[in-house]
């Protein structure tokens, strides 16, 4: 039996979410069409938008349903950027953002000129509100996660929106690691931001808490004007063209809706487990060190230094004892490479490759956490030796 | 019973096609994972390209899965011309094509200053060879339709892609409407065209097939290099980052498939169906008119002129009759509008708005058509009464 413990790379599709997806793809008609199938279509989808936005905080205009996190952020980011009024102004991006968000505004460097302002971390992988609103004045756009997505530190997302709307400028949020385990809250963090200032979109997804993969979503304020990346037949604002699934949008509403129903107990669940987990590799790897902050994080993530042992050497050895874990983001077209979220925090290279994620979920149970501890000190014994004093300095 | 003929808008999913999906969905990995979970999702994902591939007569590697026909027109479109060698050149437009494309075309011509040469259609629907080949000396991107997805009229994509690979032109097909319905052949249609000419990129949708909503693909010859919309992990040669959409691509390799494997019976049926519509149109209303090539056109698709009737309100009255047309592309967000592709083939503005589309698929019977032809001239006679000599000049 497989012990999965990585739920914040994909997490099994709810039973719920699964019901909803069928139930609307038994039904035909286009959400464009003006006769009654296309009406039914477009009536589900819509009452699908209200109930996300209702999870989300926001209007369920706000919500715009794209095909996932990465082309929510593409969307905003891009579309933000180009919204702007001038050429003149930067990107405000924090170091450990996520691939789409860094790839992204490397593209708007390298393509549009668009001149970039970094925000280093703190050592817990916060970004600090601070030195967050340092960077702000005169910028085109801001982007901040709402939860690293690797080693699991909680940004103060209220601080850092409330930043950008005193300096005037527009926010992006990263919500794919955090929706469906904190609260989002869309309305709350936007506050009395005006016009196209303050927090004016932010990204979820849904297969990262029990609905499908290739459905996702970009809250886009009403009050905010981005460019479209996908132009077509002007559905949703004209924001995101292409005709819409419904299907997906029913199951990712469904998914939001369990994962908002259940928060509470899920959290303090996972936390359990996941204290239990930390706690079970320290007591057999005594130098074994927890990454990002020990108390501000996501409730399922743990994310491990194991010195003196390659990530992607581990990783092997504990598929092979049939346990599937991460080096970090599984967004990287499985290249391995050192993590640069761990650079971020301060730490070597060398460290930066020595690292694993456990995300826990939905599924994950206690009987995942011993299986994984009854192997994890021989593994990590085995990694060190494999890696060598050659390949991996021992820090 | 409702009488749907509206399947180039969406058909329904073939019950293969859902259970692949459900069987992919049911199974829990990132493809981008390199833990058995995730090669397992991976194994799944290079599968279903092999076998899509196989279809759309092209290598897996040109295989790039995306959220549909919208986001692989604009994947194509904006790529080809972003990577074009330098900032001179225009893009080719037949007049005619969809949405997606017009769209995407103004919007490199507003925001990247792409001039634009427009090709006319000729009165059947037509891209005519000979004007593309004309317009295309120097250009930076050519596109065209495969199949007019509203009047059915089918382009000779072979003389198409054979006049940009002699003009050393890069050239997008838009085969969403045709895929499924008459062969597409990528490698066929390329040829022996070189490196960034010819034939570079096609656009194929699940839906269309019977596959599900918000999965599509663009072949991408191995031998172009388009800029990628979106940014991030990068994934499918960093052409499209983002989560793979495992089941979304199973359930599309399965139905088209599908589609291949009863291609020749089911068009030979679809067309005796729309011959037996369009006869009974004819013998029930003397002055309809076949629009598009009265031949060379899509099986299932009968584009018919109702001279002195609104088409949305033919479509408002059939709808009542239980019986779902289309005035033409669904892709509009649902507003009623002359139809540009009508207008393209040297029709006035008012008979652009006296058309419905039918289009026939799977599911499609007899007594569908024999159910629409019992309501048919009354529905006419009543729209042309309603619509009056003030609102529609009967032409």
């Amino acid at each position: 039996m497989t012990v999965y413990l990585d739920h914040a790379a994909t997490t099994p599709l709810r039973d719920e979410a699964r019901d909803a997806w069928l139930d609307a793809a038994a039904r035909c008609g286009n959400a464009s069409s003006i006769h009654r199938a296309g009406q039914d279509a477009r009536r589900l989808l819509e009452e699908s938008r209200e109930r996300l936005a209702a999870v989300l905080d926001c209007d369920p205009i706000e919500v715009v349903f794209t095909s996932g996190g990465t082309e929510s952020i593409n969307t905003a980011l891009k579309g933000l950027w180009w919204a702007r009024a001038d050429g003149t102004d930067a990107m405000v991006l924090p170091d450990g953002e996520h691939h789409a968000t860094l790839d992204t505004v490397q593209w708007l460097h390298d393509h549009e000129h668009a001149p970039v302002r970094a925000v280093a971390l703190d050592a817990a992988g916060r970004v600090p509100a601070e030195a967050f609103a340092d960077a702000l004045p005169g910028a085109a756009v801001a982007t901040a996660l709402v939860a690293n997505n690797e080693v699991g530190t909680i940004n103060d997302a209220d601080a850092l929106a409330h930043a950008a709307s005193q300096a005037g400028v527009p926010l992006h949020l990263d919500a794919v690691a955090a929706f469906g385990h904190i609260p989002v809250a869309f309305r709350a963090w936007r506050g009395d931001a005006r016009g196209q200032s303050g927090l004016c979109a932010l990204s979820v997804s849904a297969h990262k808490i029990g609905g499908p993969v290739g459905v996702g979503a970009l809250v886009v304020s009403r009050h905010a004007a981005p460019t479209a990346l996908l132009q077509g037949g002007g559905q949703q604002r004209s924001l995101r063209s292409g005709t819409q699934d419904v299907a997906g949008a029913a199951a990712f509403a469904v998914a939001a809706e369990c994962a908002w129903a259940e928060r509470d107990a899920e959290a303090a669940r996972l936390a359990a487990l996941r204290d239990r987990l930390v706690r079970g590799i320290r007591a057999s790897v005594d130098d074994a060190q927890l990454l990002g902050d020990p108390h501000d994080r996501l409730p399922g993530n743990a994310h491990v230094l194991f010195p003196g042992a390659l990530g992607e050497t581990l990783l092997f050895l504990l598929d092979r004892a049939d346990v599937c874990a991460s080096t970090g983001s599984a967004c990287q077209a499985g290249i391995p490479e050192p993590s640069h979220v761990v650079t971020a925090i301060g730490r070597s290279d060398a460290e930066a490759r020595q690292v694993l994620r456990f995300t826990l979920g939905r599924t994950s149970t206690e009987g995942d956490i011993d299986a994984l501890l009854a192997v994890l000190p021989q593994v990590v014994e085995r990694a060190r030796a494999s890696s060598g004093p050659r390949s991996v300095s021992r820090s």
